[in-house]
């Protein structure tokens, strides 16, 4: 598909546009509102931040916006045609026919209704067959689930294109197998959107409430696991028998007002076998492991961000660290300032990993720069010093990559001033890992003390430059660290 | 609280175990069965690796564990009581009683119950001020939320002191102000699981498309936001407001089993006026923004384990990268071949800026590992070749920083092959600003074909080398670069 036409431009339109364009397609948007061009340009503008970040790899060329003035001129040249209008059945249903209408005769129409069945869609239209449903969810240019459901008279073919297609842009596209309003993600959804209306209804709790209760819960599986696989995992060795053993009767209990159905030995055989068949390759016990995996990388990734999960795994390190610090103290005020300087250490985070599997180049040289940053605040180069106007600039660096790294390895940088004068600072980190202490990259690195606002070389002001020459003077004595002074291609000489 | 008795070790006991042991609280444990102490030694071993990522800041020393023979040992020198029997009303209502009388009069007594009352569990205890549920979530030892109810005669300062001790260890204590069956968070989830249930009955759907059609979705959002907030967003400009206007009827369809509540004008003020509190101190664009960083952040972070939406983002990125090698392979055919490679151009992102507004200097390093995987793509180290357990490592890094770069700068990529043989490929990249050309950086390494499986340097295969040997002979014409072969300190010269 090279050119797709969008019609209706709100928040669903606008975010099936950003993800198009961003994958090279060209677009034609068509939206009867006369602001609605603005609008969708305003929100494909906001969409590239995040876009541009999600993939390692660099995108290509970006396709072409084109804004249709009528429906016609939108859906004419168009080799693919997504209908984003308001989720009213008459709506709906009149621009599909117009559409199939003005369309060349084998042209995908996919709507992204939320609850409509494709066959009262495609009903009225010429060649009804090409008529389907592809329901995307908000954000549409990040999401990748994507439903995709034939009418009673959509061929095969066309659902089979549209699933590559959707996956040509990233989606992960699930066949719905049998229409159904709302198809399936939407009546999960609304099942758990008309509990939470009746909660606040009769005033058992807000709305930030309940967000609370799913976020820092079941919202933290459910980015993982669906409600099957993970009752499977809670109902121990036994799995979902055991789940529904358990929790069967609570079925009877008023915990939500939607009626259950009942729990015969049919639906228990089905239910038992079906999620059995989900963990097919794994066991119980390999399928925790990865869910507390992703569990702790999803939190991780949350606490930079200090946000819902984030921010209680942020407050708890934060208390951690007080105590953690206290239990240091002693430990650095009985150091030997001869020996190298131990004030940086951290961990290897999921998203610092590479394709192969290792930390990627570039976290090196972030663990040296925390390692630069931590001998700065140690001489005192602190908040104060950078807020009037003075600072330590790298100027060269040498790595060498001596050992792999892999994920969550806890990391030490031991640090050596190697020399150091008025205006240069020369450093030589040693990267251990913190279980063993095997070494596993050295950073050597030059560091030069600048006037930011003249933008030259200046001396360091005395109170720092007295603590550095200090720590200069006391690693005078220490062996000139191996691989200090190498250049690249040297040899092992 | 320095001694916590956990009555009962199923799934949910041991998790409470695991977690209280790391945050170096001493656990007396007790459950009927003859078996209970070993699996829950095997749980809490299992629940370690998990604990020990979690938190950046390195744990103190964790708890001891303590098996009781019998009820009355276990409660006899608690400081706190977390009750987990089976979810069985007789059973609970028991075994609390029992407790309250062998417990000391003002030792907490919590319930893990999933959706009893607290009045109701309280009933018959001696003290019934210090009975009270505290729910947690499967895996206890990760995920934060627990649920703090009060009982009509439970006291509000147990409840503060329940709730701070929770928090102590890591937890998000979610206080239920008016207690019901099922308290908050599983009613949310019990409406989800029947709507499943009905429609694995129905046999519309399977477990696992029923779990996928949340993983891939709406899952992805629960992590960070609930149903709440996530419609104020999908509501455009005006938020919960539109978004009731326009599903408002939905809740007529039959899009689930589960009868909805009138939407009368009360409800509607109510949700709207809750969820603009939600978001107090943010616009809508600034909450999308959050969002959007933070699904990308959760996305990426699964990628690592190429499971559920990480998945669908490798596999995306596996393709991309391939048609990002033809897109080079095009521009390549037209260039000089004896001229440095132009593969790899980028653009300063903002989260690339640091305190003194530049580019961080691990930044340099990321665009030139990534000039270095184009270079790898461009002599056939694709996709394939990777899968097939070889690849190029970097071992030795040379970096200059010669001039600033600051946001939104486009950057572009100059590279040199200054040696190669069959095992080792010896890189000089300058790094250019995109407008005027001039030379911001420089970037010399030295890559090592490895085995990977084997962890060793072996030669790469013909016809990469040939590639490889092909560039690097166009480019023996070329000057040797000024900065290549520098070590750290060397002075102007």
């Amino acid at each position: 598909m090279k050119t797709v036409a969008v019609l209706g431009t709100g928040v669903i339109g606008a975010g099936w546009a950003a993800r198009l364009l961003f994958n090279g397609i060209d677009v034609i948007a068509y939206d009867p509102d006369p602001a609605a061009a603005e609008k969708l340009r305003s929100a494909i503008a906001k969409a590239q931040p995040a876009l541009a970040k999600l993939s390692m790899v660099t995108a290509g060329p970006v396709g072409q916006l084109h804004i249709a003035d009528d429906l016609q001129a939108a859906v004419a040249k168009a080799d693919f045609i997504q209908e984003n209008a308001a989720e009213r059945l008459d709506v709906k249903q009149d621009l599909l026919v117009n559409v199939s209408h003005l369309a060349g005769d084998d042209v995908i129409i996919a709507s992204s209704t939320s609850g409509f069945m494709p066959s009262i869609l495609q009903q009225q239209c010429r060649n009804p067959q090409r008529v389907i449903v592809g329901h995307p969810f908000n954000p549409v240019y990040l999401l990748p689930l994507v439903e995709v459901v034939a009418g009673k008279r959509s061929s095969d073919v066309v659902i089979a294109q549209a699933m590559a297609f959707y996956r040509q842009i990233g989606m992960h596209p699930l066949h719905v197998r049998k229409e159904i309003d709302g198809h399936l993600s939407d009546r999960l959804q609304e099942a758990l959107w008309r509990e939470a209306l009746h909660l606040v209804n009769d005033g058992v709790a807000t709305t930030d409430e309940l967000d609370q209760a799913v976020i820092y819960g079941p919202g933290l599986r459910w980015a993982i696991m669906g409600t099957c696989l993970t009752f499977h995992l809670a109902g121990g060795d036994h799995g979902m028998r055991h789940m529904l053993e358990q929790f069967g009767p609570a079925l009877k209990l008023p915990w939500t007002k939607l009626e259950a159905p009942e729990l015969s030995a049919d639906l228990i055989e089905k239910m038992v076998a079906q999620t059995q068949a989900q963990g097919a390759n794994k066991s119980i016990a390999e399928l925790e492991q990865l869910r507390d995996a992703c569990l702790v990388a999803i939190m991780q990734s949350l606490r930079s961000f200090d946000y819902a999960a984030g921010a209680t795994l942020k407050a708890y390190e934060t208390r951690q660290a007080a105590s953690a610090s206290d239990r240091a103290a002693a430990t650095i005020a009985d150091a030997d300032p001869c020996q190298p300087l131990r004030l940086h250490s951290t961990t290897v985070q999921p998203d610092w990993i590479d394709y192969n599997g290792h930390m990627t180049e570039a976290r090196y040289l972030q663990v040296f720069g925390d390692a630069n940053d931590a001998i700065m605040r140690h001489i005192g180069v602190d908040a104060g010093y950078l807020a009037s106007g003075f600072s330590y600039y790298t100027v060269e660096t040498h790595i060498r990559h001596l050992n792999e790294v892999s994920v969550h390895q806890p990391l030490v940088v031991a640090s050596q001033v190697i020399s150091a004068d008025a205006k240069r600072m020369h450093l030589f980190h040693a990267l251990h890992r913190g279980v063993d202490g095997s070494l596993l990259a050295t950073g050597e690195h030059m560091m030069l003390h600048v006037d930011q606002g003249a933008n030259k070389a200046v001396p360091a002001k005395p109170a720092v430059l007295e603590k550095l020459l200090t720590v200069a003077a006391n690693h005078a004595g220490l062996d000139r660290p191996d691989g200090a002074g190498r250049f690249v291609g040297q040899g092992r000489g």
